[in-house]
């Protein structure tokens, strides 16, 4: 085993340098765009041709799903190339790749079951085999992912890939409760998951906006709970179908005692507080939670988990936990007595009390419970499952007591942090670090989660999108895969591949910037484009507070900073170019040019912008910046004249520069002009000792 | 009826001026893009704001259908704005827009059914009325467009609209035949329509190349005859369905008695030539034609007559009738025999025999004969209608003798045209022009034909949008709208919001060519983009005569050439550009900066393009091409040159230069090099009398 993870590795390592070389040269053979990289890879030489003739026969095991799977393939393969393959029942001697999974995985996805898969592709032809359709699925992707255009046609290149999972839980989050998710993006998420080898779909279901699965045990759950928009008992069984048709197993959440007003507004006699109760549309952590002290509580519960585990078959079950203020709870005498009768001695201890009846309600029905950090309490059972977003820390501790935990800490991709910060966060980083091995096993996975105050089904696409499969790379790859030049190159190419399948997360940026301009000349949308490309959205739960009295669930989400995707591409890449420079001594001449191309671009980008503003309040709310990013143009050109000097700039010049710089920096409304700190390093440079000037 | 004529010309010719004024300003007040121009339209002062209180009532008449349309409007004005609109029940007093329509159209929607609407908007409200669905579903559409951000949020100026179409009958043709089209693109296409406001759908069902619906009767036509690529009974049904909640009518096309392989293969006995026969995979005209001498040919399409036009339920009913090359009649001494027993001089006569009786099979099952020109010969019964590949002289023809007709020469989309070409066309241009106003009457209206030789779902929509909605407008607006210049602006507008309903005529693009470009760096995607935006595919028939062993339907469409657009944006407005630097007398700087820049542009463009082909078979395609628009970008600059300076340039230097360009606008590979010519423009002023040089 010890054995086996170096010979991985070492197969891991020369993997990611040819990547880097094949990427650096930028010519020649094509680089292996494979997002997750493969836990064991080996290169062949030369490449099967993909045309009209390519087939594929199916053998061992045999199921409806495979014969699913193979049809999605093929159509994928059509996108890809748009070579017609006609319909063909080729023998197994002839096809061009032939797969063949060895037995059947089980009726109901577990945790842990295997997903390895051997592909091997030869000039001649390729063959896929898996013990488990898990496994032949997730070999299929990987082919999709060798098919590159070459100079003579498509091509698949000559690889041998041993790969399986580094954790066995690799998922997603999506909240449907604060804004309403409909199916079909659900859907098309789930193939994006299925192209990045994630195997949960962890459905957070209820919120005190809204509860959004019908209930036949309690309809006013659902009927006065979710502004009628929830998902059927039917549309959940297609969807958990449809789920399982790509390996990935679907866990529900009803959050519990808090995030539950919208529970309230049908039956009001479940909370701590007096009622009457209207869904929430207001963002943020409120009052109302469960009444843990009401025997009457736990019987609804029990009858709706009930209904719940048998709707949803999979053997985890996610309660919430999460964020309950306790201020109900402190303003009922009732439930004050009850704390004292109970020896309760604060709102954690009667959470505590909730949670562990909720449990046993969990445990009765066959299923495993799953909460947030808050569940995690002392003499919690041994079977309920951690999901951290408190951090390492706590999942680490968790294992250190036989706890299995999840890690989301680090992976909110609502909050807008960059791929490579998410990149960074191993779930066994930090003080997972100092875990035994048999410790690390008690740390299952993670998952990304996509809370919905600000994404609708028009931009959630772009939130999850590209970023998610950076998480997915660290989830299923080896863990010094970590280049992450090599993985911001292989995102792009993996983000072409997403939109065809139907992911919107490029597509909806030009819809919303053009209802943004209205009719808008050539000139003035570009230059709406060039600000667009050049900013990103506040981070973190900046937005809440930077606007406190916005956040309302019936705001149209039709603002700019609605439209701009969370990490800015441009922004990435001056950054990466002023690296350049600076490393280069300052003395690249096409490096320099390019910066000045660049700057001189933000700084004559106003004009036209101003004008579009005049007409459009959309775009107006971009003017401040706009006028910020104008101003960085002009900074950063002063820079370069003042770099292209022989002499440091004098230390009151560059403090004036970089006064200015901090006031461009500061959001503007609630967009970041985010190259700012990549021009400050240019102010840097035309001072610092051992900088450019001083190399000069 | 004369007078209301008058006035209705002399509003329309402010709106143009008003049009004219506002678009050149550029500034201020919104423009008014509306596509087609209404036939009356006085504007009111201040406008309508939309937002999340807004509120529609239905007055009069009501149905199922009005409903459908309320809802699809509301979804629509949600995609344009991104306000929730609520659920609101409101009175007819409290309602933001009340509509009232008089009473119901026909059961199965007839030509010329009354189409007007009156729409009237205040600040206060808007108030829609129309004597019938078909006109209120038409001022919703326009209500739609004038809806367009302000400086202060999402407005409808004040405005009232009297409009009616001046043709009747205003279509477009799919052919459904060569290249299968899936449902869901004609649904999207259908919305197209609707938005536009044309009426007819004609679907061309069967061709060489496939037989596209289901026949219960005659099952070997579409099982042997399409690849099984075709719609069943029901799916026709709901499609028609689709388009009767639209306003339009679905008229179904057999055409007969050529463009019948397809047929064959099942049903070998009704050709004129021995079998077997097999799909057609190839373009062109071709020998099979059915046998008109034999009588078992009228039975069997008496009984697929009788079953098709059951399925239809519109009035008129395609029986094609175009291109039959004889050869097949020629060959069979039977037929020879025929003609000679039946006084038929030449085939042309014998073609004739078989309209008649076909003509007198469609009559008799209730429907009246649409026909390409070929059927209009002496003695056609006058209940035909001739729909014109031939021009406005055979249509006017056509109606000095008292038969009606459709144009569609003219507006052959898939030739390649500029919209501007296809505007100008006019059912009543030409000889048309010299009808009576009682022959004109005759004059139905016209089709936009969108042949599928080169198109599949990928890119119909951009071959058939945006330039379709300019001859809607042809079709519908009074025939004094011709302004190309507020055409083409309006139709970037229209292109837009076209893109709303899920049209992908933008779209497509960016995706196609990233499956040419595979993974490239972001300058070589550029260096793509540029090329690919500077040219359009070689126009008319020329792709099949430049290539004449590609031409077959199995050849993948993955090709520069598929991408692209037909009419190149970038191309027009290089134009558009040339032409205000010359009309300046070449003095205005900025536009010679402008010229400067994008001529630089183009130079420049060949380095990163080269690159990237030397990795992409696709993007090699293109690299003659690219470095043509090189060339191109350097005789430009060189001209500026020229052209700054006070002295004529030489004749023999000019001539060179002529010739460089002669080069360049030969067709590159099936690419065209469009700007070339304005080029030259440049090139004449560099010594012609009178032009810029001469000027200075």
């Amino acid at each position: 085993m010890t054995m086996g993870y170096w010979l991985q590795a070492l197969s891991v390592l020369t993997f990611s340098a040819l990547l880097c070389a094949v990427r650096a040269g930028g010519q020649g053979q094509p680089a292996l765009n494979l997002m997750p990289v493969p836990a064991d890879l080996q290169m062949g030489s030369g490449s099967l041709r993909m045309d009209a003739s390519f087939s594929v026969a199916l053998t061992g095991h045999a199921e409806a799903r495979l014969d699913r799977a193979l049809q999605r393939f093929e159509q994928q393969l059509f996108k890809q190339t748009a070579i017609p393959l006609g319909p063909k029942s080729p023998g197994t001697s002839t096809a061009t790749l032939t797969i063949h999974t060895d037995h059947a995985s089980k009726d109901i996805q577990e945790l842990g079951e295997d997903e390895s898969y051997l592909l091997e592709v030869t000039p001649e032809g390729a063959k896929l085999t898996a013990p488990t359709p898990l496994g032949t699925m997730h070999g299929l992707q990987t082919f999709l992912q060798l098919v590159e255009v070459s100079p003579e046609g498509f091509d698949v290149p000559a690889v041998k890939i041993n790969d399986r999972p580094r954790f066995p839980w690799r998922g997603l989050m999506i909240d449907s409760g604060r804004h309403f998710i409909p199916l079909d993006v659900l859907r098309k998420n789930l193939d994006g998951l299925e192209a990045v080898k994630m195997n949960v779909f962890h459905w957070h279901l209820s919120e005190n906006q809204g509860f959004r699965v019908e209930s036949k045990k309690f309809p006013k759950l659902h009927e006065l709970g979710s502004d009628h928009l929830y998902y059927t008992q039917d549309e959940v069984r297609d969807l958990i179908a449809y789920a399982r048709d790509r390996g990935i197993r679907v866990v529900p959440e009803f959050d519990m005692p808090g995030h539950s007003t919208a529970w309230f507004v049908g039956y009001p006699e479940l909370a701590s507080g007096p009622g009457p109760y209207q869904i929430e549309r207001r963002w943020g952590v409120f009052d109302p939670a469960m009444d843990p002290t009401n025997e009457k509580t736990y019987k609804f519960l029990d009858e709706l988990v009930a209904e719940m585990a048998k709707l949803f078959p999979d053997h985890f079950f996610h309660i919430g936990g999460d964020e309950v203020n306790g201020k109900q709870w402190d303003a009922n005498a009732r439930i004050q007595e009850f704390k004292k009768a109970h020896d309760l001695k604060d709102n954690a201890a009667l959470q505590s009390h909730f949670s562990k009846k909720v449990q046993a309600i969990v445990t009765k029905h066959g299923k495993a419970v799953v909460g947030w950090d808050e569940v995690f309490v002392p003499g919690v059972p041994k079977e309920v499952v951690i999901q951290s977003w408190r951090g390492q820390a706590a999942l680490a501790q968790a294992a250190q007591q036989s706890y299995r935990g999840i890690l989301s800490n680090g992976y909110y991709i609502d909050l807008g942090w960059s791929a490579a910060r998410h990149y960074a966060n191993d779930p066994l980083g930090g003080a997972g670090a100092n875990l035994t091995p048999d410790q690390q096993k008690f740390v299952l996975g993670g998952e990304s989660t996509m809370w919905s105050e600000y994404v609708n089904a028009e931009n959630i696409d772009s939130r999850i999108w590209p970023r998610n499969a950076a998480i997915a790379e660290r989830l299923w790859s080896p863990q010094n895969v970590t280049d992450v030049a090599s993985m911001y190159a292989r995102l792009d190419v993996i983000g072409t591949r997403l939109e065809w399948l139907g992911l919107t997360h490029r597509s909806y940026n030009r819809k919303m910037l053009q209802r943004i301009a209205g009719a808008a000349s050539p000139e003035e949308f570009a230059a709406l484009r060039t600000l667009a490309d050049a900013i990103e959205p506040v981070k973190d739960y900046t937005r809440e507070k930077l606007a406190p009295s916005e956040p309302l669930s019936t705001t149209p989400m039709n603002r700019l900073v609605d439209a701009i995707p969370l990490e800015s591409d441009a922004a990435r890449r001056f950054g990466e170019l002023v690296d350049k420079f600076l490393a280069a001594g300052c003395r690249d001449a096409q490096l320099e040019s390019r910066l000045r191309a660049k700057l001189t671009a933000w700084r004559d980008n106003d004009a036209n912008f101003q004008a579009l503003a005049q007409r459009s309040f959309l775009v107006k709310e971009g003017a401040d910046a706009s006028t910020a990013l104008s101003s960085l143009g002009t900074t950063g050109l002063a820079m370069l004249e003042a770099i292209a000097k022989d002499a440091p700039a004098p230390d009151t010049w560059k403090a004036q520069q970089t006064a200015a710089i901090a006031e461009i920096q500061k959001p503007k409304g609630q967009l970041l002009i985010v190259s700012a700190a990549a021009v400050q390093k240019l102010v840097d440079a035309t001072a610092s000792v051992g900088g450019c000037a001083g190399n000069k």
